[in-house]
């Protein structure tokens, strides 16, 4: 039984829709939207904040909106507003996974929490058109055409992982598990993770 | 139903048993040794060096036993030794692709069949310590350090890898599945891919 599974994602790939999945067949708590507000309570940034900045290297002003309405955080103990947020992001995830079973995507969890033997690590990944129809259809047309857009985002969240990690994302010796979601199916690739989450 | 599945792995992760019992699960031809043997008749190489330059990078003096006992092949068509055992090997692999259903290790078959929507490719990777015990075990000691050997034989499966497809050797965007044999075990993973090349 693995309490605790990581889904790391390529942006587009539906790696989040069959993490929320998974955690409804398993009954596992379900961090995501629920992590970023949690983080930002905790640490008085703002939750666009946390959620972009926690996952994403810094893109064009990124810290024109870092603090919420309620001012800047406490106690930053010296650090800049992009590693005081890796810190308390990363406490956070080492404190959930010892509460209850849970499914935790992106946020580098998969190696913040490299020393637990009870976690599955997975990635999920798919082909550029696949993404770009699939955003399209999910966040709608911008003026940037969703090719870029996914380069865009895949970039910033590598350099992210790779500079706080040490690691190289995507690099299948990183996962216990990685799929293509878009040759596979989303269905196979949840129903493959929820029997070995149970099986292991 | 897929026709073919591709097995890339980590030297002593165990990809080539998995792909063996895949192969014996499904009733599909398996091709490891075979394809070695039939590559080395076709093109008068010896059996040796097809099994070693097919898929590694030039090591030390590898041309030193390049011809069988039968001489130069006929015809190389002014390619270096090892490019025109590329072509060939390539050339074999496109063909028995078309013949029936197989289970085929290494070669970089999953770059060569990539036009193709009937084949599933799998790539299969361990913790260093997993294969070097594994290593130990089926082909004994030797004067190098099992770690140095696993070492040595990746880097030279990724250098042939890259530099013939063009791509990166390990990245899972490369392949539908890849699994990490020693956190989900050998039969899990034989028992993922044959449910997939069934269902999908």
């Amino acid at each position: 039984m693995k309490r605790i599974i990581t889904v790391s994602r390529q942006f587009g790939s539906g790696g989040r829709s069959i993490a929320k999945e998974v955690a409804k067949m398993l009954g596992y708590k379900y961090y995501d939207e629920e992590l970023v507000k949690q983080v930002a309570e905790e640490t008085g940034f703002a939750e666009k904040f946390v959620a972009e900045e926690g996952e994403y290297a810094p893109g064009k002003s990124s810290l024109s909106y870092a603090f919420s309405t309620q001012g800047m955080p406490g106690v930053m103990n010296g650090l800049s507003a992009s590693d005081f947020l890796w810190s308390s992001q990363r406490n956070f995830i080492l404190r959930i996974a010892d509460e209850e079973p849970c499914v935790i995507v992106g946020r580098c969890a998969d190696a913040i929490l490299s020393d637990r033997n009870d976690v599955l690590n997975v990635f999920i990944h798919a082909d550029d058109n696949y993404r770009a129809d699939r955003i399209v259809r999910l966040y709608g047309e911008t003026d940037v055409s969703p090719y870029k857009r996914l380069e865009v985002k895949d970039k910033r969240r590598k350099v992210n992982y790779n500079h706080f990690t040490g690691r190289k994302w995507g690099d299948a010796r990183n996962y216990d598990l990685c799929l293509d979601s878009a040759k596979l199916g989303e269905r196979n690739c949840a129903a493959i993770i929820v029997s070995l989450a149970k099986n292991l």
